[in-house]
């Protein structure tokens, strides 16, 4: 068996057993096979696929590369959420406090921003002192304290993944539905989970923008998880417009503390709900989805969740006294307000052009190694659905970079779409799928 | 423009502009571009194609990567012979000194083994001193003084075209049509010809093993030929047995010196006299491809052929008096005849198996900077067609290393199928394609 065999055989759309698949990974992780065999095999993969088989082996190959949390010992069904990425995606922090609250212990392993879509692990750092860098032993003894701790990946978990998406993110193999699902879940099930629910977008701010691919997605990822004894189900939710009414990183954590205080957007508290309400009950806290909801409408409304939010931030070494005072964080040297130059009614807000747009102000990454400034970003006075009046204000954005405020401004009121008419918020979720209708 | 958006675009299937092509090609060439890049374009071009447009490009773009030879001042039509590789496929060194005595002046670029083929420049240097690297400025020298002169790729013409085939070789990318074609033509037109002849070769010891892939091929490579104002024919010639009697550079030699004595044996002599014949007249110097074949053979018998390759061999620095007294070069340790074991008609020999042998036995590489044995290798004695007694020689080999005798002969024996009853040679020239016909 050699790497120039075993691309040769993809290359021609032929199956690759566990052994040639294991052989070239392991090879790659210990740098035996260089970047540019790797390389080709991604490109062959992305063009001819994997099947169900050979997907679940690269899944078991990638989680065999490092070490996994065991969680046996912990008492409880531990419940994960992952979504695929979006503008303004603040759930995972809100819905981690409100899941714990209820009893699931939520062992939680998040990303970072990531082209135009912001990370959470971004968000939580913008608390002074926040730290994601933690071992797995300290994972789990948090886990065990508090039922919840939000980490980023570790180099002991599925190394191989770590090593393979740098390469992907170069050479244009990222959109491949078995590469993508394979990197997604070796670290949810390394992270010692046995449920997940899965939020998987779609529209112009989602990395697969077709309504189908992100089906095509889901059901790969529900079948690796099922494959591995996870129960796992998803949702297919929208992201054409962005969630909630801020993106960057502390103005999504005030959001945050706004949610948890009962006093969300809709749409933002909608979706948290049905994704806390499906962990609950994955979790065996509630005897149906429905019930889980009203469990985590409950956890807010009682701050419970609010609670463990603190009860988090302290355990990870954050600065609580901001978020009783989010009023005292440092101030964007600069904040414009946009004012709508005409009536109607808000239709849409292009989630992909306000991604980059936040990007740009400061948000997020260009490149590898940028520095992002936790305190830039954007507010919105109103959604898609809204009545708004002209000279009123749509949108503001706060930036320490004067020199990109016009074009920021520029992008952002022609991502606005404004109608004449009457117009409705966007159905948000669009379909449930588990084992039994993929 | 990025390296990843062309990338992107080719996975995609889409067409790639000229300067698309350029940018990531000079980007690569000048090291600005990296590897596991490239393969993955690579990997793409295989799978997804490149149409006339964008192979014109590949090849233009891989030329004005280096140097060109200008052979205008040189009075005549300048033509070269291309092979597609092949087992005992020595026909450039006999119809070179051929075409140059017939007045037709060849400036012959030519390549070493390549898996299991053998290649001419390995075959010239097993003539002691015989050298084959010298630089444009003396390539120019030699053909003003002889008509013809045969060296290896310098760093001068198309480095790109270098640089890419190494990373090929390595990520299983070799066998695209459009990656061979401009690999092929843009040092055979960087060389300073006017006119090519082609010889595509189909079967067990070719690259392309199918007619259909091969035909494909000889018609890619004529089009982009055309398209750089060189007229451009091809023969399609069968490689299922070994061409010739020999295999093996320096018995490949003993065979040519035989060849230009008149010597030669018919399969090699066939297809060395259609193709110099065609050289000739598309070099001007005969009516038509018969009389070009008839000039071939007169050139053969009145001695003038076998004058120019000594002529050749001084010029290029090698010991002329071994070709006069090839009996005397050193003998390989051992020489292992192989007798038949019953009586019959040889119906074929396998090529592949042939190849993979000569290597087996120090004629060929099998990695990048193994030294070959000029010595070693294997001379049939009988050819498909021939009846052969039970007991005569059928072959012999020839090596220095004894531990691999065994493994030969075991594997030559088998890779003659011999019949009980009379068998024909097999047609050697498949087909003639030119513009007209493609």
């Amino acid at each position: 068996m050699t790497a120039y065999e075993i691309i040769s055989r993809k290359r021609d759309g032929r199956k690759l057993t566990f052994s040639e698949i294991e052989y070239f990974i392991e090879g790659f992780t210990r740098s035996d096979i260089p970047d540019y065999q790797m390389s080709a095999l991604l490109m062959a993969i992305f063009l001819r696929g994997m099947d169900e088989e050979e997907s679940n082996a690269l899944v078991q190959i990638y989680i065999n590369s490092g070490e996994t949390v065991d969680l046996t010992s912990l008492p409880g069904i531990k419940v994960d959420k992952h979504s695929t990425g979006g503008v303004g995606d603040k759930v995972s922090i809100i819905l981690a406090p409100i899941v714990a609250a209820a009893g699931v212990p939520v062992p939680m392993i998040s990303g970072r921003g990531l082209g135009h879509s912001g990370g959470t692990l971004d968000k939580l750092e913008s608390i002074p002192g926040f730290r994601v860098d933690y071992d797995i032993y300290e994972f789990i003894k948090k886990i065990e304290k508090l039922n919840v701790c939000l980490i980023g990946q570790t180099a002991e978990l599925a190394p191989a993944d770590k090593k393979i998406y740098a390469l992907r993110d170069v050479t244009a193999t990222i959109q491949s539905v078995p590469l993508i699902g394979a990197s997604i879940m070796s670290k949810k099930i390394a992270e010692g989970i046995d449920a997940l629910v899965l939020d998987v977008k779609t529209g112009t701010g989602a990395f697969m923008s077709e309504y189908d691919q992100a089906v095509e997605l889901a059901s790969a990822l529900i079948r690796i998880g099922e494959n591995a004894g996870k129960k796992t189900v998803a949702y297919i939710t929208d992201m054409n417009n962005p969630l909630g009414n801020t993106v960057g990183n502390w103005l999504e954590i005030e959001e945050c503390i706004e949610c948890l205080h009962g006093k969300g957007p809709e749409d933002l508290m909608h979706i948290t709900h049905v994704l806390a309400g499906t962990m609950i009950y994955l979790g065996q806290k509630a005897e149906s989805i429905d019930e889980g909801i009203e469990a985590s409408k409950a956890r807010v409304k009682d701050g419970s969740a609010w609670e463990k939010l603190i009860d988090i931030v302290e355990e990870q070494e954050g600065n609580t006294g901001i978020l009783f005072k989010p009023e005292t964080y440092p101030k964007s040297a600069y904040q414009v307000e946009y004012k709508a130059t005409h009536s109607g009614w808000i239709d849409s807000i292009n989630a992909y052009e306000t991604g980059v747009t936040g990007i740009l102000l400061g948000a997020g990454r260009k490149k590898y190694d940028d520095i992002i400034d936790p305190k830039a970003g954007i507010r919105f006075h109103y959604k898609p659905g809204d009545r708004i009046n002209a000279g009123e204000p749509v949108f503001t954005i706060y930036t320490d970079k004067k020199d990109v405020i016009d074009q920021a401004v520029k992008n952002l009121s022609q991502a606005l779409e404004i109608s004449e008419h009457p117009t409705k918020s966007p159905e948000l979720i669009l379909n449930y799928l588990d084992k039994s209708n993929i």
